[in-house]
């Protein structure tokens, strides 16, 4: 699959991955990938990213249910930045983030403090379980 | 400013930024930021990056006029990636890539190959001089 070998993969064999909500334009989260990672979603139709601290292969949603459908593959003009445009399954509305909350990017700086500005819509607990 | 210290910066103490264009949603490019390029960016209201090729501060649109107007710092859930959220300045409508596209994530992954599916808005040539 010689699309993969487009990226520019990084010194530990990886590429970011932003997740973009198709409908909303939300940034969900932010990931990484490897090269199998990647063919995985492509394939799988389903985001598959590598998990830096657990060093292994991560089926979004393979724990809470929260899988990602991916629409769209995208790479940015240095072909070393992926975007995928994902609908975000599981809840409605969609939950990305482990915390509960729709997205990872819940917490703005607001006169030099970090502020939670999103709430939680389940709880972590009742999540994983 | 102890906001700063709660990032997470990576090994080379860099943090990665996602900018994404305020009104439409669209994400428009991806950077990094050392400490000083964050700190610059929420003193200055506009986005300073650090340049990796150029082992540099970039204040974004200092060669070509295409700044980047912030609206919004926010952070993720394990606070080591940054969203801006901003207005892409300098041309009607917003030109964040060097190539001249509107956005840098302008190839797409059709049928097992990368497509430009964006147009060019303005010579890259008459960008730069």
């Amino acid at each position: 699959m010689d699309w993969l070998d487009r990226i520019k993969w990084d010194r530990d064999g990886l590429v970011p991955v932003i997740a973009q909500e198709a409908g909303s334009g939300d940034v969900l989260m932010f990931a990484w990938m490897n090269r199998e990672a990647l063919a995985r979603t492509s394939a799988l139709g389903q985001a598959v990213y590598w998990s830096r601290s657990r060093q292994r292969l991560w089926h979004k949603g393979e724990e809470s249910g929260h899988f990602q459908q991916v629409h769209e593959i995208r790479i940015d003009c240095d072909d070393d930045v992926v975007l995928l445009k994902v609908t975000q399954l599981g809840h409605e509305p969609g939950i990305a983030c482990h915390t509960g909350r729709h997205s990872c990017f819940y917490q703005r700086l607001e006169t030099g403090r970090w502020q939670a500005v999103e709430p939680v819509l389940k709880d972590p607990e009742t999540i994983y379980r």
